[in-house]
């Protein structure tokens, strides 16, 4: 469980310290209102109205601890996709919002009847699965999460051919982030089953089949159109796999899950496309890898799952009405509501940085990543009297020799700007 | 548990190498000598005598891996605040002394009837409560720290107004540390417990509850006076929550939690600004996060902590008198012999590296850090025959050429230096 | 155990992509065959022949997961001592031979029993110690990584005394992941009683001490002879005493566990001594610190473990014939038929990149690992208008400037390697 939360921080390095304020505000919120939305006793199956700051009694602690986890991860795929272009104000807010609203109140719908009985949901009543959070965490996140870039817009030049230097990602701490991502899983869902029983170890083995053939398809994939492997790709279907397991991880056969893994990729893989097509600038790729891998893991549970553990004798087809019922509803909520609240949000207080501080911002709004070399860039000017002293110079060639410094400063300037980029996911 | 000794790594990274030696040297000391000291039967209260080179008997193997780590992290707290002027083998020798004598007997005296009723400590006799070593942990680290920064002195311009680079720090990297040493935290905490039983929760619920409480109150503290978001302030905030929560996890409401969090870090920010007008240079804020906020949590235990969790009926006045008695005494002797020692310990063989060793030594100091940079610094002179090429060159732009050439150079060395510091905390 | 298989990654940054991608072609191979063949009831101690694609009965899930890492990590040691010099798909069809073949029949022999009496090994039926895999698992790696380095060869310019970046390492990164190895170590022989129970913290207690002596008796020697600390030294004798005492973890006192990894690391340190000399290009040490200090491990179980743990009645005598008859067999098996399987895969598939995408490849064959850098250099060219302007502007000083862009260019190229180096281990 512990490493699942830490895992993002590092898969998004230079959102690490949005993520713990995220970790700080979501927690806190969550603590004082969002839980007891979540589980608290309720009578209408919509939201709780017990249990508000005060999350320590009648065993619900660890049950707690938990739930925070999955709420700050809701928080942080929302935050992932904004990356680059928001201020920490405003993503604040959203942490806030997700912590308080959007998060618990679908969970109410599933899990809320988990701690109390008399706090049942109703997604649960019509017998929809979600185990560990397909839909319920990934799907609430990457729905808001595409509520949220709608709302603010792409970077500047996103798609912009030109500027390449966009693409760029720093690929062996995505690989690091990605593995601590899967091993942080394993908490994630052999935690969900509450306790520790003979049904963890194969929620894990499923899990690992599920990201592994996720990883192995887009990578076979990709390698067979390019001709060559393509590591982000295969990153993402790796991550695609651990999202679409998640729904069913515990009535899944290994070779299910297997199956699960590669159909989860797939789509997550068709939705990058149509993102990019599209030109929404979803950084961190939240709503392909979490928003739809999540639905269609979720959809998945009624057709690969075991049929017994369906609620009431559902067939296979009954079952799938529930799940996209569940899926359906839930991005709904999540993405329609959530574009409403963001959008007379950002009226009442702009999500956004000025554009002048999005340009020169790769480093003011990076600041917290890089502090050095900015304050070494603050610094250039007044490094020593090399500078002035040629550009006294007054012979003819001291155009030139501006120039040749110029082009030094703009590489290194340049240079600058990729170390920074190698900071992130 | 094992996270716990993990994160500070990370939390300063450029003390890595410092910090595996340090768990060896006090490791090995530490089940040489320490152990035993600490937890041995004594006579009098005040050190143990037996079980040295012996840790795996009567059930006490789980014990020793435990406060080995403890021992290692009070060790890596002084050695974090010595950082950039302090020579190898003084840090190891200093880590031999806290294993082998200032952790032990500290410990002894709080902790040290917990194997053996025998071997009862004095401050236990009074009835002292410090849940996980707020105070015997994080005092003895901090305070022995202080005494430490004090004998050995500020980095060279370190308190030089003009040279900003002395500020810089990597906020990912610390982030991640932090996030880290957070969840390790749980570890630490929860651990101390003893056993997996019912408490172990709600101390991880509390922990995290201060510790966002800490850094929810520095930022935003920070943020109301300065405009805007200061992210090393929050982070400090943090940790003083984590440090402060460590004395009473296993007794406070989390509401109560959130309280102490926000108490500690508010004692550890006033701390860090009288450090600063002190001219005292404690690279990691050692003395205001672990000493100072470990005081503050271990005197908050008498103010929050459950009342009928307190020895022999104390009302809260009287349990502040021995929780102060506890902090006065050990701060007195980690500080004050720790002085004394580590005075004498410099004038037999300095603990500092020599005034050119520091200068020069951002890179030579930093050698293991950075490896790959300074082979690259000494290569630059036989960097292929551009330069003596150029300084041949005997028309009249030569030494344009040149001073251009320098230019370039002295960027890419400052840039070097930057990347380097980037390394750091 | 979760720690256990990401821990490697860390320690060698540069190869996380091959490294994840091991971990899913491994893990998917393993599930298909290689569980089988290694656990499968068999008819002859060398192999079996059930329990293909199916790991999820009989309450073998936990432990296929388990093996699953194992596994990974046997296929992680020969892809660490190709780096930088090996196609990926080269490396993907070790990382398959060894999760289908290598690994499996290794471990058949020695643990085939442990899920099923039928299918007991011909090694363990002779009583051959291995507790948790030094020469199962290391011994394994180990050899096959010396073979693999002998049919592909060593990287250009590795014994090439002018070129000194070769050396190159970035320390604080590697102790990270000696750390994080450490304590990874912790599961990995932790977890191997397979249940927790009174051994696991003797084997823990024993686990970290055996590595801290390593460390410390590599320091020391090193610090005498050189008279200065050698970390990458220490470090490697860090890891030696781990894999040392992994073989009888379970069965030693803690000082013997001391001198285990005293002698181990001895032992590594000597082997890379001998391959320094025989000019053999093992990138991370795979064979002195795995196949060497496992094989001394694995013979130290007679010396030094409790003789009430050798089967038969065996006297240490008996025992060490026993252990060396283990570890000599498995040597044999992985380098004989490692080599010349490698040497066939070699002639129809070559493993190396070719000599010109080497010595460019410096940036292509990590083209994972710096993908903005690439892109950067990549566009320098491009540049804006610079260098053309330059370049047309015909007064007799144009070469000149030319020559100071090139050495800018250069300079800057070489800090993209050296940053690039600093990404590995």
């Amino acid at each position: 469980m512990l490493e699942a939360g830490l895992v993002r921080q590092k898969n998004t390095i230079n959102v690490a310290f949005k993520n713990i304020m995220d970790f700080i505000v979501a927690g806190l919120v969550y603590w004082a209102v969002g839980f007891g939305l979540m589980y608290g006793l309720g009578e209408n199956g919509f939201y709780g109205t017990t249990m508000f700051l005060k999350a320590h009694d009648d065993g619900a602690t660890a049950f707690f601890l938990y739930q925070m986890v999955f709420c700050s991860a809701a928080a942080t795929i929302v935050g992932g996709a904004l990356a680059e272009r928001t201020r920490l104000s405003a993503y604040l807010a959203i942490s806030a919002l997700v912590a308080a609203v959007f998060y618990p109140i679908i969970g109410h719908w599933v899990w809320g009847g988990v701690l109390n009985i008399g706090a049942q949901g109703w997604l649960a009543e019509l017998g929809f699965i979600d185990f560990a959070g397909a839909t319920v965490v990934h799907g609430t996140g990457g729905w808001l999460a595409l509520a949220a870039v709608l709302v603010v817009g792409p970077r500047i030049g996103r798609f912009d051919k030109t500027d390449s230097t966009m693409h760029g990602t720093n690929f062996p701490v995505a690989t690091v982030g990605v593995l601590l991502l899967w091993f942080g899983w394993f908490g994630f869902n052999g935690g969900s089953a509450l306790e520790f029983n003979e049904q963890v170890p194969i929620i894990i083995v499923n899990t690992s089949l599920s990201a592994a053939a996720g990883g192995f398809t887009l990578l076979s994939w990709a390698w067979i159109r390019e001709n060559k492997p393509n590591i982000a790709v295969s990153l993402n279907g790796t991550i695609a796999g651990l999202v679409g397991v998640t729904a069913g991880a515990h009535i899944y056969e290994t070779n299910e899950a297997f199956l699960v893994g590669a159909i989860c990729a797939i789509a997550c893989n068709v939705a990058t496309r149509l993102l990019e097509q599209w030109k929404i600038d979803d950084v961190i790729g939240a709503w392909p890898a979490h928003a739809i891998a999540g639905a269609a893991g979720t959809l998945l549970v009624a057709v690969f799952g075991d049929v017994s553990a369906f609620a009431d004798g559902n067939s296979r087809a009954e079952q799938f009405a529930i799940q996209a019922t569940g899926v359906i509803v839930i991005a709904a909520w999540a993405f329609g509501v959530g574009y409403a609240v963001l959008f007379v949000l950002n009226k009442v207080m702009p999500l956004r940085v000025s554009e002048a501080d999005e340009i020169i911002g790769l480093n003011i709004s990076e600041h917290d990543a890089t502090t050095d070399l900015i304050e070494f860039d603050g610094n250039l000017p007044l490094f020593g009297p090399g500078i002035d002293d040629i550009e006294a110079h007054s012979d003819d060639t001291a155009g030139n020799y501006n120039r040749v410094l110029d082009r030094v400063r703009r590489e290194i300037e340049a240079r600058d700007q990729s170390a920074q980029q190698q900071e992130k996911l």
